[in-house]
C-alpha cells in the first residue's frame, strides 16, 4: 500500500494520498484551506490540527511541535500539519483557528488626476488595395502608410499580428485599426475604424492581488477586482516562500509562478466576464509588486534576494510579452513590469513613488509603505534613500496569539475607555461595534494588523501599559490578567462569549513586544534615514499600502511608529503601489520616470548601519506623551501624559 | 460501426479508420506513403491503387479517375487514393510506382569565402562580486561591464536568460561568457570563459530541406543534414499545399507548418547527437525558403499569396525567437527568416542574390533557380528585375507518365547515339550506366527531372524530333513506337527487363510537350526581362537550385532554356539560396544587404505583359542549332544541325 486515505473534518474533504506527504501537504492536495504562515517550517504553529482517529498513522511527534503544543494539547491529538507525515489512514479535524478564511481585500482605486498618454494607442487607416500594378506586400502597405498618415516610423509588427494581417485588412475592405505600443509595434489589428481599447494594472501584494482595468483612451478606472496571493499557502511572508522555493528546486518555482498567473488569468476572466470584452480586448498590462513578487512571477531565481547583499535579478522595468509568461489577454501585447530598487524594495515602491511623486518636491516627504514588508522611502527632489524594515508578522496578524489576517471576525479597530478601561472594537464584516451589539452576535475571531495597532496605541494612551511596553501596577479592570496557561500578564479584548473561537481574545505581554519590534523597526528605518540624510524633521508623512492606510495616523504618533510631524501633515493614501501600476498603465512617460527614478534612489541597508542596535532598542519604547500630544491633557490622566 | 479495418499491401500495415476519410488520408494515418502531386485533387493521377477486397465498401468511381484509369484497369480494381472514400473494411495494394521512395538530396554546401561577422558574437567577463556596499542587480553589474569593457550600449536580456543569470554567475564564480545578438540582447549566458558558438542555416524547399551546421567563430561547415519536406504529402507543388490550407480552414495550416516545424526539430536533433552538442548549443538560425514555404512556416494565411496580385504577407526579413515557432534550439535565440521579393519570388532568391550579388556587378547576370518553382533575376548594381515562371511539375518528374522524383531508381542523366539512337543511361544508385550493366541489374523506374531535360536535348540533337518538338518521320530504331494504349508516339528509354517496374519507360509526344511547356517558360521569363530592361544579351548566366544545378549546360543551350549565351559563361553553382541562408548566418551585414536588395528588386509579373502570349508560343520551339552549336557539325548529321 502506497496511498492512504485522508479525511479532513469539519468539511468532509477525503481522498487518497501517497504515504510520506504531511497533513498539510494532504490538505492541499484535497482542496482544504489551513493556514501556514511559515513555509512548513514548524515556525509559526498556526496549522495546529487535531487527529480524531489514526494518530499511531503518523510519524512521531516531534520536538518543534512542543513550542506550540504543550503536554495537555498534545494528549488531545493536537499536531502540527506541517510536521506530522501520513503513514496510513488518518481522520483529521481543522478547528477553526487553523483554518484559512477569505480575506477582505482593501485595494480599491484612490481617485487621482492622470494624464493620459498610454503606452498602446489607435491609429485607424484606410490603405490602398493591392493590385497588379502594386503587389506590395500587407506589413510594408501598413507600415507606409502608418508613417504617412501619422509619422511613425521604424514599426514592427508581432507574429500574431501577421499571421491575421492579410485576412483582416480584406475583412475590413482595406479599413484598419492598428493598435500601437509605444511608436514601435503593431501588437494589434481590427477590421474597420475602433475607438475603443483597455488595460489592466496589477499590484500583487504578498497577499492580496488587485487588478484595476482601465480605459486607455479616457483613463476611466472601469473595474476593480482583486483575490487573494494564492502563494500565501507556500508561506505567509516573502521569505518563507523564497524558502519553499530552495527546499523544492526541481518545480518550488514552478508552483509559486504558476499560482500567481492562474490568479491573474482568474482575475482577466472576471473582469471580461463583468464589463462584456474579451480577453483579447486588454491590450496592455502594468505590474507592481515587491521584489520576490516579482521575480516569483518571473520565474527568475529569487534565493540571492533572500541572502546579503541582497541584490536582485535585474532593476530595470521589463517588458515581457504575455504569452511569454503565459498571461492570457491579447497575445501579441506587452506586459511591463516596473522597476525594482533594491532587493527589498521593489516595484511596488516605484509604483507609490510615482503616484506620490517625492522627486518633484523640495520639501522632505517620508513615505511609510507597509503591507507584508515595509518599505521607506525619505527625501525630496534632490535626494532619495530607500531602506526596507523587518516589521515582521506581527502587523498582519501573525505571531500573535489571536492574530489573523484581514478577514471577517477580525477585530479591526479598538477603542478603550480611559476611565473604566472597557474595551469597544468592532469586527470585520459587521457595521455595529461591540459596545451597541449583543454578545453572541459579534462572533470575534481574532486580531488583525490595524487592530493590532489600535490596541497597542489605546493600552498605552489610557496607562494599562507604561512606555516600556510592560504592564502598569495601576489596573481598574478585571480584563486584566496573568494567564493561567503561561503565567504571563494579558489583558482581554474580547470576551469569550462575544466570539465565534469559545475562548477569550487577549493581547499579552509577548503580543505586545512583537508590536514593538515591528514599529521599532519601523521608527528605526526612519530614524537612520533622516540622520543619512542629514535632517530630523520630515514635512510630510504619507501612509501607504494595504496596511498602512487602515492605521490611524494619531495612534502612529502616539505608538511611537512614526517621527514626530504636524499631524494634519500625516496622510494615509491609500494603495498607492497599485495607483502606481495605473499611472505606468496610462502614461508611459511615468514608466521612463519610473526607471529614472528607481535608478536614482539610494538604497540604505539598516543592519549594515553603526547605530542600528542602539537605535532600535531605543526606538522600542512607547514615546514621551505630553510633548506630542499636548491635546490629550484633560483627556488622559496626568500620571499617564507625563510618562 | 464507425471505423472500418483498413490493410495495406505490400508494407501490411493496418488498422482502424473513421468511415469517410480517403485512402489517401488512411494511408497518411497509417503511415503509409502514398505519392500524391496534386493535393488530393485527382488532376495527377500519382495516387493509383489496387483493390484487393472490399472494393464494394468504398464510394463510387468518379469520372475524374477514368483521366487515370482505363476500363481494363478499372475492372482489375485501380482507383485514386484520393478519390476513394471508405464505407467498410478494404484490402487495398500500394503498386512499385505509386510508393514515395526517400528522395536523393542534392543540397550540399558549396565552398564560398565568407567574412565572419555572424549576429551572434561571444563576450567573456569577469564581474565584481555584489556586495553590501555595492549590491546592484546583476542584470545591470553584467550590462554596465558589457559597455565598460566592449562599449555595447542599450543591452537587454531574453528573459530566459535573465531566469538563470544569477545561478549562472555564481556558478562561474562571477566569470561569465556572454552570447550578444546583434549587439543588442543577450541570449545566453555561461559559466567561466566559452570559446564556441555555432548556428544552422536552413533551406526549407518545397520538396528538400537542407541544413547546415556553421561555427560562428571560424565558419566552417561541421555538418550537412537534409530530409524531404514533410508538406509533400499534402501536395507536391506550393499551390496544392496553399489550397490544401483553404479547404481545410481549421487547422489546414498549422499542420502544414507543424509538419515543417518537427522536421527542422528533427534536423536539429540529428545534427546536435552527431557533433556531441546540445541543442541549446545551436545559438543561432538562418531560414530561407520560396514565399509560401515562408508563409506556411510562420503560420501566416498564405492564400493571398496565391490570388492576383499575389501580395506576400510582408517582404522585410523577420527575426522572431526561436520558441515562438516552436523550433527547439536555445530558447532565447532569433530565427532570422531572410526577406521576400514578391509573392513568387521568396527568400530563397533572395539568398541566391546575396551568395552570387549580381548588384556588385557592372556586367548583366541573368539567374534561374529551378527548384520546384522557377524564380529568375536579371541586373546588375544599376537595376534587378526579378519574376518568376510556372515552369510546371514537369521538370520535377510529375505529370509525365514516367516522371518521378530525384530518388534510386530513377533515370537521371541520358545519351543517345546520333547514328544508331540507341540510349545510354544512368539510374540514381548505381554508377554504371545501362550500356555497361545486365538489364536485369538496372530496376529503373522513371524518370527524374535531369533526366527529362537530358531526353529532350538528346532527342532534338540526334533528330529523333524535330523543333517544334514533333517527331520526326525519320526514325532508326525500333525504340519508337506508337503507343497502343492511346495511339500516340512515344520513344522507349529503358525497356521492360532494365526496369523495376515491368513495363518500359518511355517519353511520350505529350511528354515532350509537357518539358517544352516548362522550358519555354523559363525562356519566355529570361526573354521579357531582357525586354525590359532594353537588353538582347546577357553577360552571364547562373543555373542555381536543387534542379537548376543538375542542368547541364550546354543541353539548356540546345533545348532553348536559356537566352543565347557564350557556353563559358553559363556557370551552375549548386544550392545557392543555401549558401544565401549560410552567408546570412555568418555574416550579419548581409542581412542588411539582403533587406535593401530584396526592397531595390523590381517584380516582373510575367503573365501581366502584353508579349506573353506570343513569346510563349514561340518558345516552345526548340532553337535552330546551326547557329548554336556550329562545333556539332560532323557529329550531328546535317540534317539535324540545319533545323
Amino acid at each position: 500500500m502506497k496511498e492512504a486515505m485522508i479525511i479532513f473534518q469539519p468539511s468532509g474533504r477525503r481522498g487518497k494520498v501517497p504515504l510520506g506527504e504531511t497533513l498539510l501537504e494532504a490538505s492541499r492536495r484535497l482542496g482544504v484551506d489551513i493556514e501556514s504562515l511559515c513555509g512548513e517550517k514548524m515556525l509559526c504553529g498556526k496549522c495546529r490540527v487535531r487527529i480524531e482517529e489514526g494518530g499511531e498513522n503518523l510519524t512521531e511527534f516531534q520536538q518543534e511541535e512542543g513550542k506550540f503544543i504543550p503536554p495537555a494539547e498534545r494528549r488531545e491529538g493536537l499536531r502540527l500539519a506541517c510536521a506530522a507525515r501520513i503513514r496510513g489512514d488518518v481522520l483529521v479535524f481543522v478547528p477553526e483557528e487553523s483554518r484559512v478564511s477569505n480575506q477582505v481585500i482593501r485595494k480599491a482605486a484612490t481617485k487621482r488626476r492622470i494624464k493620459v498618454d498610454p503606452a498602446v494607442k489607435l491609429y485607424s487607416l484606410t490603405l490602398k488595395q493591392a493590385s497588379i500594378g502594386d503587389p506590395l506586400g500587407d506589413f510594408e502597405r501598413l507600415t507606409q502608410a502608418l508613417e504617412k498618415r501619422y509619422g511613425l516610423k521604424h514599426m514592427t509588427l508581432d507574429l500574431e499580428v501577421l499571421r491575421s494581417l492579410g485576412t483582416i485588412l480584406r475583412k475590413g475592405n482595406w479599413q484598419i485599426t492598428a493598435s500601437v505600443w509605444n511608436d514601435r509595434e503593431v501588437i494589434r489589428i481590427r477590421p474597420g475604424k475602433v475607438t475603443n481599447a483597455y488595460g489592466l494594472a496589477i499590484d500583487i501584494g504578498t497577499t492580496t492581488v488587485a487588478a484595476y482595468l482601465c480605459d486607455l483612451v479616457s483613463g476611466e478606472v472601469l473595474s476593480t477586482h482583486s483575490l487573494m496571493n494564492p502563494q500565501v499557502t507556500y508561506g505567509e511572508d516573502v521569505m518563507s516562500r523564497i524558502t519553499y522555493h530552495m527546499m523544492h528546486p526541481d518545480d518550488g518555482l514552478r508552483k509559486l509562478s504558476q499560482a500567481i498567473v492562474e490568479t491573474l488569468n482568474s482575475l482577466v476572466v472576471s473582469i471580461v466576464e463583468e464589463t462584456d470584452l474579451t480577453a483579447d480586448d486588454i491590450e496592455d498590462m502594468t505590474i507592481v509588486g515587491n521584489t520576490a513578487m516579482h521575480h516569483i512571477l518571473l520565474q527568475i531565481n529569487p534565493a540571492y534576494v533572500a541572502t546579503a547583499p541582497f541584490p536582485p535579478a535585474i532593476h530595470h522595468s521589463i517588458d515581457v510579452k504575455a504569452r511569454d509568461i503565459g498571461i492570457r489577454i491579447n497575445p501579441s501585447s506587452y506586459i511591463h513590469v516596473l522597476p525594482i530598487e533594491a532587493g527589498f524594495v521593489g516595484a511596488d515602491n516605484v509604483g507609490v513613488l510615482i503616484a506620490e511623486e517625492p522627486h518633484k518636491k523640495g520639501n522632505i516627504s517620508l513615505i511609510i509603505d507597509i503591507g507584508t514588508n515595509g518599505e521607506l522611502v525619505l527625501g525630496n527632489k534632490e535626494r532619495l534613500i530607500s531602506s526596507s524594515c523587518a516589521t515582521g508578522p506581527a502587523l498582519e496578524g501573525a505571531q500573535l496569539i489571536f492574530g489573523m489576517r484581514a478577514a471577517p471576525g477580525a477585530i479591526e479597530r479598538v477603542t478603550i475607555d480611559p476611565q473604566t478601561h472597557e474595551v469597544n472594537f468592532k469586527v470585520i464584516g459587521r457595521d455595529e461595534w461591540s459596545q451597541y451589539s449583543r454578545p453572541e452576535e459579534i462572533k470575534a475571531k481574532g486580531i488583525c494588523g490595524s487592530g493590532v495597532l489600535d490596541i497597542l496605541a489605546e493600552l498605552y494612551r489610557c496607562g494599562i501599559i507604561l512606555k516600556s511596553g510592560a504592564f502598569s501596577k495601576n489596573q481598574r479592570s478585571n480584563r486584566y490578567r496573568i494567564s493561567q496557561e503561561d503565567d504571563q500578564p494579558e489583558f482581554v479584548i474580547a470576551w469569550k462569549e462575544e466570539t465565534s473561537i469559545g475562548r477569550d481574545i487577549t493581547i499579552s505581554l509577548k503580543d505586545i513586544r512583537q508590536i514593538q519590534l515591528a514599529k521599532g523597526a519601523i521608527y528605526t528605518g526612519c530614524k537612520l534615514m533622516m540622520r543619512r540624510m542629514g535632517i530630523n524633521r520630515v514635512d510630510r508623512v504619507i501612509l501607504a499600502g494595504a496596511f498602512g492606510s487602515y492605521v490611524d495616523p494619531e495612534r502612529a504618533l502616539i505608538m511611537g511608529m512614526i517621527p514626530d510631524c504636524d499631524l494634519s501633515k500625516v496622510y494615509s493614501v491609500g494603495n498607492a503601489a497599485g495607483d502606481g501600476a495605473r499611472i505606468a498603465l496610462l502614461n508611459r512617460n511615468k514608466r521612463i520616470e519610473a526607471d529614472r527614478i528607481a535608478k536614482k534612489v539610494e538604497y540604505l541597508e539598516l543592519t549594515a548601519e553603526q547605530e542600528f542596535q542602539t537605535e532600535f532598542m531605543y526606538s522600542l519604547q512607547l514615546p514621551h506623551m505630553r510633548d506630542r500630544f499636548p491635546h490629550l491633557e484633560g483627556i488622559v490622566p496626568d500620571d499617564i501624559l507625563n510618562q
